[in-house]
């Protein structure tokens, strides 16, 4: 016998198939959910149920978007000559935060054999009919700093050099990668040997960091 | 400019709004939930605005439910000599789950006044009029181990002592408590002083507890 209401396990059930959310942390969202009046479930439930309405992904920089080409593709004064490769539409988010104003290329994840994804499951052809045609002078490689994300700025970066030899990308188009590092506000003593050793060959010189 | 869609942002907000989901887990749910199929997502937002359609509160126990009276109090066989007064619904799942089979009283919250909770605000008042009708022999105050919850347990037991004194309700009525003491699997070296020194005063016979 099922002692709670169906309406309430369904949902219980509903939030714990989100990742990071147990069942019993879906119980007590449920329940919190209980307590909050109901035109605010409604207007959750229409945000969960139009989040696919009106998406779209913009041909150029692959990104989610409303609108194709994206905003960020539209706007103007952005830096055309450096672009950054990045994982997730999140990431572009991120890089936007720090004030960068360059343009973007969301590869849609990162390569990863296991998983079964190849280069041909990411949007890799877009990015470099993109290097062949658009001015862009760097390319930043800003993929995850894991294994994957490694491997796949490896990827990247081979695929760019092989066409730069071939003739089919412009030989002064410049790779790049983000630094590797301590991060800011953190604690030395608790870096780990990789990070430091990362830190230690990437220094700079006091005054050109200031 | 908003980088994200608005139906992203309109669902991350919303889940954000979630007890413990901050606005990185929700904008991570958010991008989750957009590679779930667009019927998956219509399901859960359907969970969500009918959660409170045809809920209802148990009249005797004040559990929400289905219908009035709720499955438990309707089953049969129940014990219904001993009553488990409990905080709420979730408190009654937890000790379903161990196989008891008395009957439940759910009091809706914990006396609090530092949020403005009194005796008022809980289900007291039925509680009192169900021990003076119904053929209770034993109350047990499953009230949270807090402070909050102890308060509300000693309230409670007042309440009925001052009944019992006044006649208004039987004086073989007992009252107990849920047991202190260390969690089962737990480990005595991180118990703190107070549940160490609750589990030696309820010390019990070796056989008794086997």
């Amino acid at each position: 016998m099922s002692i709670l209401p169906k309406s309430i396990e369904r949902l219980s059930f509903a939030l714990a198939t989100l990742p990071g959310i147990g069942p019993k942390t879906a119980n007590r969202l449920t329940f919190y959910l209980l307590g909050r009046p109901v035109e605010e479930l409604n207007q959750f439930g229409l945000a969960l149920s139009e989040l696919k309405a009106n998406l779209t992904k913009c041909r150029r920089c692959q990104i989610v978007a409303e609108t194709d080409p994206c905003n960020l593709c539209l706007e103007k004064g952005r830096n055309q000559r450096i672009l950054v490769i990045v994982e997730e539409p999140l990431d572009v988010l991120a890089i936007e935060k720090t004030g960068f104003s360059g343009i973007y290329h969301v590869l849609g994840g990162q390569l990863s054999p296991i998983n079964n994804i190849s280069a041909a499951d990411l949007t890799v052809k877009e990015l470099l009919s993109r290097l062949a045609t658009e001015p862009v002078e760097e390319v930043v490689l800003a993929t995850d700093p894991s294994l994957e994300g490694e491997a796949t700025a490896l990827y990247l970066a081979n695929a760019i050099y092989e066409r730069q030899g071939a003739g089919q990308l412009s030989p002064t188009l410049e790779i790049s990668r983000l630094a590797h590092g301590l991060p800011v506000g953190g604690d030395l003593e608790y870096a780990d040997e990789l990070t430091l050793s990362r830190a230690l060959e990437g220094r700079r010189s006091y005054s050109a960091q200031n």
